[in-house]
């Protein structure tokens, strides 16, 4: 099943890490750490091979493929040796990321819609691809504002029609993936295919999209310990989180604008769990020294028995491309075999890999993990 | 339902929360915090209530259970008012708790057994009980050394009958425990019922067991993040924990030899989950200065994507016997409503409590939340 | 030597603990950990004993001293029992501390002042004192505005003659406490006694003066620490600190326009000890469930030999008004022996207990110390 | 001033890290963080610049010290670039450091001490090296025991004349040091010189020497803690102390025996600052895969006013050998300058470096680096 992974920014950190990792993997020069996909509970659904991958992109930026993983090295992300050792692979995915066309002034959105589906088609045509899958990694946007566009697929197409500029970038790029025929993944907390008419196309083309917002750090641990305090009745009375990270998320989550889609991704997961309002809240702190390197500090205050206070905190110090590379590679392999056995509209199985899942409210991890191999057991049995 | 709760070691910290916390609940004094039992998901198989609850036990020091409440409310256990505010239901459990008869030395283990039985029967006649449920939070014993007698029911009753001393003190528990048609739990990392020859009595009398060693604290939080990793396929290298500790419990684990039974139950869950040896180990301190509460940090290394190496630690704070209290009155109720449907030996689908849980090798704490709630599901099903 | 306290905001928290700890030590209540001034190094320099202070002050609010003492005993500020042990002192201090005159509208701030230095005055009066120290722990103001009136004496009186508010509140007090004849202790980041006219007043009454802003808890480590950092030739590349507290500060700080003075405060201590810019801030969280406790989090990343990063993180959790309290105690007590030695004008000596000394641009904890006790040295060898 | 450093474990972590610094910094590779001799307050006194320094040693392996730089690199304790960088060096100090006769079974210490000396003689002779400092930087060794023949030179001379053993290696080789007219500094918490008769022979031959045991990291971070806490009056109830680490000085540790000589050295800072008892203690474990890495957990629970119970914890991540190594330059130096000035026995003025200085009682970082640059002062008056 020779697959297609369109990057939506694919010159970024994450973007760069997955085509590195891929390569690495193919080339036997590193163990599948931090692939769910390559445990044995999906060994027998059919995903494509690491051998089957192929990859190209958007972004606005031209870096050098090489020169972004020789920096991603530099800063510990990956083995040092590693871009030399697959300088082929990322040179042939450099060749493959092209300039989005959105940047054009007096292009309308349908026009840009339009050029995006070519590059797209463009690229599954000339590397004689089975399917593409389509995967946000491009920095993450501020909240949407909603217009009347939105509601219907109907109302946008007129919007589009009229030359009208109603989507945000990244709700640019899954228009363009249904229209292309790819299912598409929003790694992002951007809004991508979350609005009524966007849903309403994937559904039309039979198309299955998942997302939003990588789970990769202190988001993954809260998901994981909020259940503890719910299942063992401890009253949670304040979770704090502190996160300072640097690299390119850290400067452009800087931005006041855009660290609000972030906050709003983290804050969700606890009270979607515990069913109460619990105070205190997350912060992101650029800080430039960090590089690719995130540390996060949470601090839990909880009452138990006879209302005794007690204290939890963690420190969770993580590279965050690295956690998010191998899940941008399993979502990708995953959603290729759900478009190949016809899943339409929204992926709930998938919320295991998200701080926002679309299709279910289940943010605990360990029910979505099961909800995920649950699914994959389904496959196996159909199979 | 009107239900025995028989504690050994019934003036120890963790006994007298307990005491104390029903009391408190029973007279609207507190929340239900920290008490599994009154989430919604138990709410309809009918557990006893609180104000059903009638307290007993064997202990070998004298110490007056208000006393022993004040203390623990000036080490801020519970609330400082709490003690007086239920001081007669402390003073009605004082007159139930019993010197152990097994100080005596001419006599025989199987002649401590008979008067073991006959306190315990005694105190279900005197207070009109339904049934009582036998818990075992004296101090944790020195791993056991097998003998024959310990392989079945015949040898030991042989032994036994001989005057030999077979049994740890735990165990002998356990044994009066059965011969008096209680259900037994052990919250302590001692030998207790963990014997085949006395697996083989509580089959024998139709009655359930459930052990062992109560998860509270540092191993609860790892049988939580321990499947994250799993799950996420990241790589864990070491896991070191260290305990600082002081009260009973902190002087009892100073002891070289008894520490060696917690460090064991501490050690299994990591493995169990992760399926692969990992490096480290559990280490446990005596601080007196830090009187009831205990202060884990616990310090993970692990691999993800491409071998890149990141760290989590947490910290732990928390007064021990607020969080084994109410778990202490969830297993005695829950074990009294197994005794009513007639459920007979181990009760694997308790695992959610302890440590080292009888009947399973499940250690991962949601997968036991599950279980433990199918199970009171099915009871519905079946009232 | 009777001596008498008035403190400014002297219904608050460091005010109650300050009043309630005074008479706890005079009635051999408690031990005097956190006095500096019971350190040996200040046995001969006359401090005015415990038994030696009066307390008085200004607050807007009403609550009864006893009611607050009472709280901030249940919130663990300092044990339950002593607000009923030193209830008599703390009424007396209740029925001196007054209402503000600074809210009445129609009255220009020439006459409030006159009314604060009325009220003075009468305290010594009344309760027959040798001297009165001032010191402001009312709550922290936003940043001043520079105006002309504040460059010179003369500028001032005369836009106080012409019926002008030039002042902020905690100047207007310590202009106040200056034409009292009194020493002024700023323990807050408010402007104070900071502002040239007012200094030119301090002096032309030959008055000692001291501040600003009580270092207690995150400044004080880092001031220690930090000169670990530069004396080993660590390169420190960022340092990040995140306060979450609760209680009349945390909510008072959650203010945007008052956090600014706290965080200047906060911020300038390390790069005035490094002599370099560090990358990082301080963030100041307000969670209402910390009460009157306090966490800080710092993260520093620094580079050793041949530019090897590591990372050094600390965890404080206090209780800002018992680590404040006994300062307040010692800084009157200094003053008061300054006062009686005729020292005017900033003391620079003091540096050890503020965050942001005046007179002086010394930061490292130690050598403030070293400072402070080749002061008393010096008085003693006089003396 | 051309100076010989002779390492005792030439081809250890540290060792090896010292060879590798000081080339990269004579080539302007690397900045010089790390190294207190490069602040301001030495640059007048003489030091020998890192030009003019020449390594040699003793070590017990053969490993070629480019290949213990490689294995450094890649742990990342230094740049991966730099052995290849300072190749040339590396391979010259590598030639220079010899077996040690000590293994040899029929030789007595008498015979082995000779043949030390003659290997730095020959080395002082073949680099044409003004002077030559012994530097202890091997395995910690186990605790000493006393013997008759450490109280007087006399009757070590006598002892060893008759054939006996009876010096620890480390004070063998402190013996060889004095022997050959080298100051001697032990890096190590080993006995080396701290016994009367070496003491007395280092004096008779007007030798300089420093120790003892290198303060890194908890113990650096504590002796600038405890006298906050001192100095505040704030009373420490409990101080522990975890280390993680791997490494050579990881394995080694592991010994029970060898780690009572580091824990000693580590527990005497504290109570020799705050001049009382503390609970608690310093304890190690062995991780093999932290690698040259350590990670220590400290834990401080201390009272404040009032009896106020507050905590205090640290997390240090650091690199040892990265941290000890611009150490030993500056302790090279520093003992090369005092030689130069004629400076004979202990050098309690170096305190500032080791965790149990040898000539002093103070253990307070900062007053140590106020006698160190006191000293530095005194030298440039001199000069
Ligand atoms: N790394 C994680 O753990 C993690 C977790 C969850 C979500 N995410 C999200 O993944 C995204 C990528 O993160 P990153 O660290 O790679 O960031 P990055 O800044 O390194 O990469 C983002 C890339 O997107 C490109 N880009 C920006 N606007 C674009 C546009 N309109 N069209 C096409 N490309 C565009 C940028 O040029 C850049 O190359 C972010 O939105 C981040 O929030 C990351
Ligand atoms: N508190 C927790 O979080 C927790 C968690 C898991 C297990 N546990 C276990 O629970 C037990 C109780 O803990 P604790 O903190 O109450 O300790 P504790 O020392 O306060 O109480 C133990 C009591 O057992 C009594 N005792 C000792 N030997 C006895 C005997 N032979 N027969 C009868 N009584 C005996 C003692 O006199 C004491 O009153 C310990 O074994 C502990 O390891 C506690
Ligand atoms: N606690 C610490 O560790 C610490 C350290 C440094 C500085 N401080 C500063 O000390 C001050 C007091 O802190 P707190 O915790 O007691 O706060 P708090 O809110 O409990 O007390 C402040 C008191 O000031 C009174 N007040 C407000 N405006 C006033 C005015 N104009 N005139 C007179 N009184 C007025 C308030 O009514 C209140 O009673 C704050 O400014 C705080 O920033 C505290
Ligand atoms: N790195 C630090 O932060 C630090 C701090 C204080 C003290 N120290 C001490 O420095 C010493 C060196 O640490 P390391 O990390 O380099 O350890 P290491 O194990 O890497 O190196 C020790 C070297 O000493 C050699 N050696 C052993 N016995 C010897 C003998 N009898 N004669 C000559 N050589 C011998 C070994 O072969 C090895 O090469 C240890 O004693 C350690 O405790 C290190
Ligand atoms: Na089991
Ligand atoms: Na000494």
């Amino acid at each position: 099943m020779r697959t297609g992974i369109w990057l939506v920014g694919g010159r970024g950190s994450v973007a760069t890490t997955t085509i590195t990792g891929a390569a690495a993997m193919r080339a036997g020069l590193a163990p599948a750490y931090g692939c769910v996909t390559e445990l044995p509970a999906f060994s027998s659904i059919g995903l494509p091979g690491f051998d089957e991958l192929v990859f190209g992109g958007h972004d606005v930026v031209q870096t050098d493929l090489v020169k972004r993983a020789e920096e991603l090295a530099a800063a510990g992300v990956f083995p040092r040796n590693l871009p030399e050792a697959v300088r082929e692979d990322l040179m042939a995915a450099d060749a493959e990321i092209l300039p989005c066309a959105d940047g054009d002034a007096s292009s309308t959105q349908a026009m840009v819609a339009e050029a995006l589906v070519a590059d797209i088609n463009d690229f599954r045509r000339r590397n004689n691809l089975e399917r593409v899958v389509v995967v946000n990694v491009s920095s993450t946007e501020a909240p949407i504002r909603k217009v009347p566009a939105h509601d219907s697929l109907a109302a946008l197409r007129e919007a589009l029609a009229q030359g009208q500029s109603v989507l945000p970038s990244s709700s640019l790029f899954a228009y363009a993936a249904f229209l292309a025929d790819c299912p598409f993944v929003d790694f992002t907390p951007s809004p991508g295919a979350r609005i009524p008419a966007l849903d309403e196309l994937a559904r039309e083309r039979g198309l299955p999209y998942a997302g939003s917002d990588g789970k990769t750090g202190e988001t993954l641990v809260k998901s994981t310990l909020a259940p503890m305090f719910a299942h063992r009745a401890l009253r949670v009375k304040s979770w704090h989180g502190t996160n300072v990270l640097g690299g390119g998320d850290g400067a452009n989550l800087a931005d006041p604008e855009r660290v609000i889609s972030k906050s709003i991704s983290k804050a969700m997961v606890l009270e979607a769990i515990l069913k109460y309002q619990v105070e205190g809240g997350v912060h992101i702190h650029n800080l430039v020294d960090m590089g690719d390197w995130k540390t996060a500090w949470d601090h839990v205050t909880f009452e138990g028995f006879l209302g005794t206070r007690m204290t939890m905190q963690f420190i969770w110090q993580g590279c965050d491309s690295s956690l998010a590379a191998p899940l941008v590679l399993d979502l990708a392999r995953l959603v290729a075999v759900a478009h190949r056995e016809g899943v339409s509209g929204p992926m709930p199985e998938l919320a295991f890999f998200f701080k926002d899942p679309v299709g279910t409210d289940e943010h605990e991890l360990e029910r979505q993990y099961i909800m995920l191999t649950d699914w994959a057991e389904g496959l196996q049995a159909k199979g």
